[in-house]
């Protein structure tokens, strides 16, 4: 493109489209400028520091990296606060001044650059934006088991403008990664062990946080990061950043499919995971980045590597440089602290690596700058979502989050026999346990625990008392006869156990940021992988102890991943992570202001010593072991209601799968209609079931509805043309597999059902 | 072929080469007596019964057998006996006469065939032939504890001379199964975690029992089926049959490179396994059988199936004349127990194979009969083997596989301060437990128990007490004060624990053996898998109260896979299944009579909840779980001796890599020498460490002796060329982990070192 209009460069013409622009900018970049646009090496708390008049400066450092690049190509985390970063709201931005700081920053990256080229802000927006005030959402493992992808995309939505609002461009946000070894501490992260699940989560999570796909992006809105690519949810061991010993097929069927909807959905970044599948790492995999995503998929956005993923490569090259050429050779545009992408400029020089790869890659950091508008408008323009917004969709989805595993007629706690609750344990007192991993600092106040939820909500003149009972970590029992006599002396006791991703000060870190010294009550989160899945021991006498006294007790899991708890008690629900305002969530349904509606999106195994545990495994006759069941504890998509409900036979529809569903109780409720399929004729051995379909009713008591399921582009990509399936509608995969199923179906050619 | 000699047809005339013979044969058959050929369909318990004279008759189900495919391909098990087929010595033949029934068979066979083709009699030979009088040698897991593959070629000659005497030809072993995960109730008939000493060993057992390859198997030599490919080891949560999820390099890095070594050696067959990899069942998997090893590696022998493995296929085809059609077209030449290959016929003549399929699977049967001279000599000619040649083997690999994992001091026992022996445990006074699953009746008072072999051997004058103390099961106490009062009263306790294969009468079996109900005490083999690789409870209440008395204690593990025992006394052996003269050789180690020579061909896990734990994981860097290590107990490789060694350091020789190695004890001793790689440059993501050599080196004390390994055509196999790699030299995979490597080394392109 040669054209200007008066005098202005094309790529600066807002006209122009956008691979037009980026080819002109492109063109007229030194070698030196363009590795410079591959490199996101600063920590972004690094890059400022608070004057005595509460304003923001820059520091050497940021000189240093714009004058060491000509400029700066992405900076990461210049709004996170947390333990690690060391960002707190004595030194970071909050709401009211994270545009302040991304401005003074952008103003001094677009001054250094020859050519006006602004940074990327990128930040973690795991679970609502990691930073001062952002508002903390439940993680992903709440967030599937709330089923509801529409939800979801609210909150999605939320979190991208609050981002946008304090000058942030890009959201990281875990959404890639299957739980399949409950182990790993990023299991929190995970949307649940099923692709198809997750695959419906990450597509509203791209919808939320970039909108429709257009190409540029609306100032409130964000593009999205997902992140991992790809298997890290299958590591060995349930560890950390392990060998992923996964074939092509386990790949396609189960890690995948979250990737190929968002990547659909108009994702536009990817990061690449930490771990290696069969053999390759994922970074340095030219056919997982470049074959199979950008080639087969069309991928055309951003591959991201994982912070410090291209220098580890070094280990198989021999050092960084060569490092840094396998990494972009194989597909990798943008690095994340590492060393190696700083010498892009001698490795194409030394012809380690091609000029043309180098371009592809600046090319597609260049595509996201022009697709948010950055040439035309560096700083942000979006206003301040409200907080009470961000608090009702981050207390609607823990709301739709607590699943109801188990209940003998204690819930919900009924007014009229109950008049004196306990309310015991741990977790019970305190939100801190509620959050997750990836949190920032909160600030006092901010959110509801159990206790404050049941007091809140709980009838006039019922009597709550509370007790601690013991610590969550630890065998230390002398907290339990207080808890005990507190149990005695009610009608019902609440018993609030669980894990805890809250990082303390004394908590070591990796240079990536992962836990390296799990520190204090942290059971989980990155870096904190566990053999046994257990409570801590004084959690469990606790347990014990309250069971004991012969006071109805509903116990209620705080979690990050499935721990193994007895199911000893009357009742016994998960929360996950529910975020700060779960308390309030889990104290309705206890007491019936709100339904159970949550199902679970992982199979809770019996012991850790039988992983893994999971519903969709291969349909072969293995039965189990001689001293216990293979079987999980708590199947994937139970959740129980108040009320029960019936399924009527599945019938082939015209255009999919449809079933009668009746509300047989007598109290309006909600189920979680789930469609299985079950392969008869096929060439690869297939799963004994498959989710394939989801869908919510509300039914007042007595009443029927035909829930209907079309087969549309999913099902078709799932399922080769001429493939013999049954489908089968149940409330939960064990369910499904005594249901009844509908006629054969063979799988066809082109057109749906 | 037309020519023929004196109106003898050609695939008659021993003089034509083999093949051409096979031609000439199939030319000859009609497609009825050709799926006739590829069937063994029969338990061979079910063609004959004793006669009251005490002689064998046919029975009527051979007759229909034989009328239906006008002739047999093979016969399994006619010399089998165990709880399963219901055969013992009042019903079953032995050395004496087994020979007599297989003529009987094989007269009735050939006279029903219009050609005159001779039926295979294949057998079970997984530690010893699997039939009344076959000397039972030490399991898998115990042989790759000697690390001594010339022993065990040796071993393996004998037992292909017994099978051949009694009229059997063809061996079932298991050699290619690699233990990945300890839960698998198949451990036991593993060589162990890895594929280089695995190779080694499935190289030995080709040469031993099939001789020098050659055209013609001698009257002694029987061919072998090594069992099974491939990736049987690596079924998730080590649960038998069911799916592994690896990846082709997975596959080929530690799954594969036995079959390899086996192939190249000249196996004569290969069984197909039941589990599927990634997806496709190795019973339907042409990419495996067909692609892989008959056309990559040029295999020539025979495929069979595991039993009832083709029926199995009808899951994805359908029905079961489909399922046969899918199993021949992947590969496989000769079924096992399935109804799916009696259909062959009308699978060809409807399409769903080609009768070239057909004819190829034919041809290798033929080929087979043909070069074990069948046609010849249909009749055994093999004498005997000496009972007591048996019995030294299989003591000598007995003795070569009791492993010493600690001991403070107190082995070998003094006869200077040593009067009193307690001999305690479960295991102690028995030879049922030291077998394995896969093992025939044994006539009484075949074998030794620990006690047995301690008061033969230990000095006159020593007094030795006994008591079992408590079941292998269960948490039956009551004779717990007993054992406590001996080792309280003694000088040294030696304790038996461990677990138990034994099949009792009332073991339920699926249609394929393998145990459905674990009855009794039966806590490994085939069918048995364990989630917590526990012991009994009453095993480790013995073992805490034992130790508590303070008498010095040697705990003894008898056992098919790792368990999970407490390595609280003063010394631990493992001494696996060590076969019937098991009970001699653990005491000729106790006593000091013979060296402890075993090391480990496993890594010891600290617990089932942390598995998979192998020495040769990929070197990521995961350090562990929050609440335990993920690291081994005891190493693989790992195995004291009763002197000491030091170990220079390595260098790269001309040849390969050497190191000098010092007896640095008081004793003479063997220090099982290890060569381990660790690959530096590389393009797959490299393990830790990778077995490459090893080699026992007998040193007198003070002697020094430098080990050569030579770098052959293993090592250029398993390292393409411009991989840079380092050696370490050392005495267990964990030492290695800390020992001085070589320099630098960069595999060359066509030549060793």
């Amino acid at each position: 493109m040669t054209a200007t209009r008066q005098g202005t460069p094309p790529y600066r013409d807002p006209a122009a489209p956008v691979d037009a622009r980026v080819r002109d900018l492109l063109s007229r970049m030194t070698l030196r400028e363009k590795a410079g646009q591959l490199n996101q090496r600063m920590y972004g708390w690094d890059a400022y520091r608070r004057t005595s008049d509460g304003g923001f400066e820059l520091t050497d450092a940021l000189y240093a990296e714009t004058e060491r690049f000509a400029g700066l190509g992405a900076l990461y985390g210049l709004l996170r606060a947390d333990t690690w970063s060391g960002v707190d709201h004595a030194t970071g931005s909050g709401a009211s001044d994270g545009a302040e700081l991304a401005h003074l920053v952008q103003r001094h990256v677009v001054a250094r650059s020859r050519l006006g080229i602004p940074a990327l802000f990128v930040e973690e927006v795991p679970h609502g934006h990691m930073a001062l005030d952002g508002t903390v959402m439940p993680v992903n493992l709440a967030v599937g088991a709330t089923w509801a992808p529409g939800l979801y995309e609210r909150a999605a939505a939320h979190a991208a403008a609050e981002l946008r609002a304090r000058g942030g461009h890009v959201a990281l946000v875990s959404a890639l990664d299957i739980s399949r070894d409950p182990r790993w501490g990023r299991t929190e992260e995970c949307f649940g062990e099923d692709p198809y699940l997750a695959a419906r989560l990450t597509e509203a999570l791209v919808r939320g946080m970039q909108g429709a796909p257009a190409e540029y992006f609306p100032a409130d809105k964000a593009p999205v990061v997902l992140k991992h690519f790809a298997g890290q949810g299958a590591t060995v061991g349930g560890r950390n950043s392990a060998e992923s010993e996964l074939g092509l097929r386990e790949l396609h069927d189960i890690h995948l499919p979250a990737a190929r909807a968002g990547v659909r959905a108009g994702a536009a970044a990817v990061m690449a995971a930490y771990n290696e599948v069969d053999g390759l790492p994922c970074s340095g995999n030219r056919a997982l980045l470049r074959e199979l995503l950008k080639e087969r998929w069309g991928f055309q956005g951003l591959v991201m590597a994982d912070g410090l993923a291209v220098d580890r490569l070094a280990r198989i090259t021999g050092d960084k440089v060569s490092a840094g050429a396998l990494a972009l050779d194989s597909g990798v545009d943008l690095s994340l602290w590492d060393e190696g992408f700083t010498h892009l400029e001698a490795a194409v020089e030394r012809g380690l690596v091609s000029e043309a790869a180098l371009d592809e890659a600046v090319a597609r950091v260049l595509r996201l700058k022009f697709r948010l508008g950055l040439f035309e408008q560096p700083y942000s323009t979006c206003p301040s979502p409200l907080p009470a917004v961000g608090r009702d969709l981050s207390t609607a989805l823990a709301r739709a989050a607590v699943t109801l595993l188990h209940n003998d007629d204690l819930l919900p706690i009924s007014p009229a026999t109950v008049s004196r609750i306990a309310v015991l344990g741990p977790h019970s007192g305190t939100v801190a346990h509620q959050l997750g991993d990836y949190t920032a600092p909160q600030r006092p106040g901010t959110g509801t625990s159990v206790l404050d939820g049941l007091r809140e909500l709980a009838p006039p003149g019922i009597d709550i008392r509370h007790a601690q009972g013991c610590a969550l970590t630890g065998g230390d029992l002398s907290g339990l006869p207080e808890a005990i006599a507190h149990a005695a002396a009610s009608d019902v006791a609440v018993l609030v156990l669980g894990g805890s991703s809250a990082r303390s000060a004394g908590t070591g870190f990796d240079a990536n940021g992962a836990a390296r010294t799990a520190v204090s009550e942290m059971t989980c989160g990155e870096g904190v992988d566990l053999a046994g899945l257990r409570l801590g021991d004084a959690q469990y006498a606790l347990l014990d102890a309250v069971v004991a006294t012969g006071t109805p007790t509903a116990v209620v899991l705080i979690q990050g991943r499935p721990h193994v708890v007895p199911d000893t008690a009357a009742a016994l629900l998960t929360a996950w992570y529910p975020g700060p305002w779960g308390g309030e969530a889990i104290a309705e349904v206890l007491l019936g202001l709100a339904e159970p509606v949550g199902r679970l999106p992982v199979s809770v195994p019996r012991s850790a010593d039988r992983l893994p545990v999971h519903y969709n495994h291969k349909d072969t006759e293995y039965g189990g072991y001689v001293d216990g069941s293979a079987g999980s504890l708590h199947s994937f998509g139970h959740g129980l209601s108040y009320t029960s409900f019936a399924y009527g036979p599945p019938r082939l529809s015209g255009h999919g799968v449809e079933a009668g569903i009746t509300n047989t109780g007598r109290r309006r409720g909600r189920s979680v209609v789930q469609l299985y399929l079950r392969r008869l004729r096929t060439p690869v051995w297939p799963r004994t079931l498959e989710l394939c379909g989801f869908r919510a009713v509300d039914l007042a008591p007595g009443e029927t509805r035909t829930v209907a399921f079309p087969l549309g582009a999913d099902f078709r990509t799932a399922v080769p043309p001429g493939t013999v399936v049954e489908f089968r509608v149940a409330a939960s995969a064990r369910a499904a597999l005594t249901a009844v199923p509908t006629q054969s179906f063979t799988a066809p050619e082109e057109t749906p059902l």
